[in-house]
């Protein structure tokens, strides 16, 4: 069935299985110390334009996300997200699993405001009962976020500015960072990202990798013996040459770009179609996740020909779902969506 | 070079990588809800000869250990394991990271004894103190062990029988179980495994697959609401398909077997090559890994040449030294080591 | 200096001095063994009109809903509580220090409200998401609250009444819970809390006691091996007897109660004398504790003479500030604020 | 019964309860932040000759523990004890419950040695694999131990000197600290062991108080926004004058040592009164607790006229018992002994 349920229903690129086929009896030590990380991970840097950076891989999301913030974090502080941040609802608990808080600022369209969060931390400090209170000492935002909107280069310097100020670290979880940065309503680019923000990780998983997110330590921060950290959290492959391999793909001639542009291709198309159809739009998403407001009864129809996400109810006539483009969709599926539509 | 390092050097046996490949474009859900796990799971519960049977595939070792040993202990349980089991030393702290404390018996190149789990068992109970102590609240063994050592089917049956009193499930790590199955010194089938222990798991990441670990609840006692820990523990795949199209070629045709018999057969041949050449083995081991005792200054030497572990010290000027053949390791891998070994 | 920072600035109350040095030189088992608690567990009982349910002494609050809320979780759930509610807000993270995180409901006064709970835990089993959310498993709320307001008992009830609608147990923080039960606005009994909660803790630290908390399971629903558990969070006193001889003191001849009644009749002639100087109460307070909105430059003035607690902002020229009363509390201090209320 | 059963089986010592008396309706701020809390803090320091060392004043030995080994180590670090240790084997796993694995080393009647500690450490970081094991990150020795034991100067300064040249805290458990200083075979004081520890701390609730553990950081090395920690471990008393008034009392005038010195007595008459019987000493203890080997048929006579704790099986006709002398300990419960072993 024709399925928009996600941006990741599919394998991975074919490049990438090219190339784990072609190095697959190379003999590599284990634990990411193999000749295709230390590549991918030069790629990186210079894509960055900061030789220094220090980078792992890791093999998802929650656990990328569950691992920078419980290593980054003291003892007495939590991370600060919007409320409607992927680690404060959608982790299954994993970040107070760990012994850590989220504490919560209004979600804007998904993203947080630089100005509120200065007044929280400021607030926080002001508060005489504040060594009750768990200290902000890291912030999360998502880019793209929970709601596929991005942030502008001015608001990513103004968080950055206040997290600096503050001398708490800004970490971007960049789960669908390709779809960021091949946004047609974009002005951040990756180099922007690596310079403002301390941490953050490029997303394989959700743009054509198998599996796999590489995280950034931007500031030489990375926590000291971090291989050990990893392996304590569960999270350190054998095989560190099946994430090596994939990004060493994905970081040359620009394929992660690339594979970014046709999912933003497809998405500008997909939008195209529902706005002709008469559908109204939760907010306007300029990536490859898009959020359709449908009446029930319509919803119930359609899910018989296509696949997508029930995203939140909107009243009590109406619900909110989303239709994710990727790498991997096709104009084809788009004109077969069209067909669709027009049946009704 | 020359490596005989792990059995985590090279990528995937061939069938699997093709099956990647054939499978690549098919749209499936996430987090294991696709056809293809769906299909690896049926297999698995064949060969295990039980249709009841919960299966819950994962990504690594470690991660393995951690979340089953954290889901099914109570608040005031311990895992009991060999003190020189992988849990108990070479997981980076995983286990007790998760607040679960490593209860030790005495290893007998690798193994634990029945008789001293049941005395250790008793015993506990027997302490009037008992109440400020960590209760023995799961068993855990690997097979084969670190150093490569297996259990006959009546050592099992009888720690079986010890767990079973005492209502405290038996857990095995089978990280290497395809080089178990396949010894040739060996009474101990999957279906032995399946119906004596209350957990396992099959190893993939080092028989032949990129990744993965197939987890076995063998009593309808899979942990309730087990994906929603699969996610907080952050050891959920977005792409659930990457392991479930492995595994499903692993447990098709016999290939898990096959897989483990190229190892055996290499190391058996291994064992004859340093037999002839005079040296020591620390152990009998009866599986794809073997120990050998080395002068250091040899060591030097060979390392030059030829790549292998180091294990740990024996004496002042010996070394305990490991060799691991794989799936992958080929003859004329054991004849260049002859060579080499013929040099001195 | 006159104080009214809060209702833990003086010792005990004489008669449970007194009952510590006639008890002390008899000799008594440790960790609770010992035949005060034994006799305090009795009447607590007792005056809960339950004599099955199971009792264990405690030392601090924030320890007490730490090890409470821990230990009856399951793994995949999480505590509901009020946005405001003492485990939101101000207990350091103690809460998702032991992996658990809180779940938060709109605070209406400090109170939640049953059919915001209905609709959260309905609307939580709808989302097809939901595996991937913390489950409700269990709900905090205290009385009095954060804000020294009150359920009524047709509040309780409904509360109740969801609680087991949907197998979740109701726990209620009695941090303060003298004040409630002595309030001239409450038709709550203990009894009623014995009936209506399935766990809840009469607060001893705040009313009397130079600390402790009881805890009182009320379905024979005590996690099993709870003196393990509560060694384990290192909350398990030595001398247990220290909380036994406080609280048998505490329960004889209505002591607890009587302290109650203390607080609260000097609490109305403090909202007298306030309301007499036409002050603005922040909210009506039932309890010991009266929160009143100051300009800043009174506070200042008045900060030389009396202390206070800072509360939270209000505007930018007012503050809201909290004067608590409590067992200790005299008619001759109220006197003594009135005069210096008066001097302005 | 008479009882030698524990060094916590009575109140407090009468000076420590005509304290809390005295001071009892004074007003002071919680937490710790009281004029007596102050004061202790200060004669402690003079005690140390330390006037720089940083101190809290905690509730219980587990608690201290607890947060003691848990806030020092950095996330890849555990701490190392001698099996025997009290943090190895009865604190109910709160170790671990935090996180943190506990090394062990081999007891020499409850003692580790320095060279065997300086030997695992250097082998640890020999070891190619370590990255994968914890980390030793502190060395905790408890004084007396387990077992009644005590380390001399030069023992204590060459643990504190493979502990500095590894920099890696040496923390001591003074949970019966008095029973040390005051014995009869030591050449250690409290100065020494604050300038040879970096954390320690001095036992109220088994040398006289009702409750009461003072740790003392001794180079400027408390962990920041301690209190803060405290609080998340539930361990913050709201009445932290409880904690002050007494230990103020117990450093006045020396008396803390001379309870010391009381049970000493009592133990020297309880040693000479086992020998004079005949009695085997499974060690000779120079402190309060004094260990010895009765048959089996013999304890269950004794124990039905005299209270005292089983310790370990001896062998199959014989057990080690416990007999406890304390600060409360009188000549005439000597004499009673005496009289109830000559019946037979």
């Amino acid at each position: 069935m024709l399925s928009f349920e996600s941006d990741y229903i599919e394998g991975a690129h074919p490049l990438i299985l090219d190339a784990l086929v072609k190095t697959n009896m190379d003999s590599q030590s284990g634990y990411g110390a193999d000749k295709y990380t230390e590549s991918a991970k030069k790629k990186l840097a210079d894509l960055c334009g900061n030789p220094d950076c220090q980078i792992q891989f890791l093999t998802g999301g929650t656990q990328t996300n569950q691992l920078v913030i419980d290593t980054m974090l003291r003892q007495f502080e939590g991370v600060v997200a919007a409320q409607t941040g992927h680690v404060s609802v959608h982790e299954a608990g994993a970040i107070e699993y760990t012994g850590r808080k989220v504490l919560t600022l209004p979600s804007h369209d998904g993203k947080i405001k630089a100005c509120e969060l200065d007044s929280f931390i400021s607030d926080f400090y002001a508060d005489g009962n504040c060594e009750h209170m768990v200290f902000p000492g890291m912030v999360y935002i998502s880019h793209p976020t929970e709601y596929g909107t991005l942030y502008s280069k001015s608001e990513l310097e103004e968080l950055s500015s206040v997290c600096r100020k503050n001398n708490i670290p800004l970490y971007m979880d960049g789960a669908r960072l390709g779809y960021a940065l091949a946004s047609r309503n974009t002005d951040v680019t990756l180099k922007d990202i690596a310079s403002l923000c301390d941490v953050f990780y490029v997303g394989g998983t959700k743009v054509g990798a198998l599996c796999g997110e590489a995280v950034v330590f931007t500031r030489k921060n990375m926590p000291i013996h971090f291989e050990h950290l990893v392996k304590k959290h569960g999270a350190l492959l054998a095989k560190g040459r099946l994430l090596g391999v994939q990004f060493d793909t994905l970081f040359t001639d620009d394929l992660y770009l690339k594979l970014g542009k046709n999912a933003i291709d497809r998405a500008e198309e997909l939008k195209s179609l529902f706005a002709e159809k008469g559908c109204k739009f939760f907010l306007d998403s300029p990536t490859n996740q898009q959020f359709i407001i449908l009446e029930n009864s319509k919803i119930e129809k359609l899910r018989q020909k296509v696949k997508f996400s029930f995203w939140e109810k909107y009243d009590d006539s109406h619900t909110v779902v989303r239709f994710a483009t990727s790498w991997a969709t096709t104009s084809e599926k788009i004109e077969e969506l069209r067909k669709i539509l027009s049946e009704d």
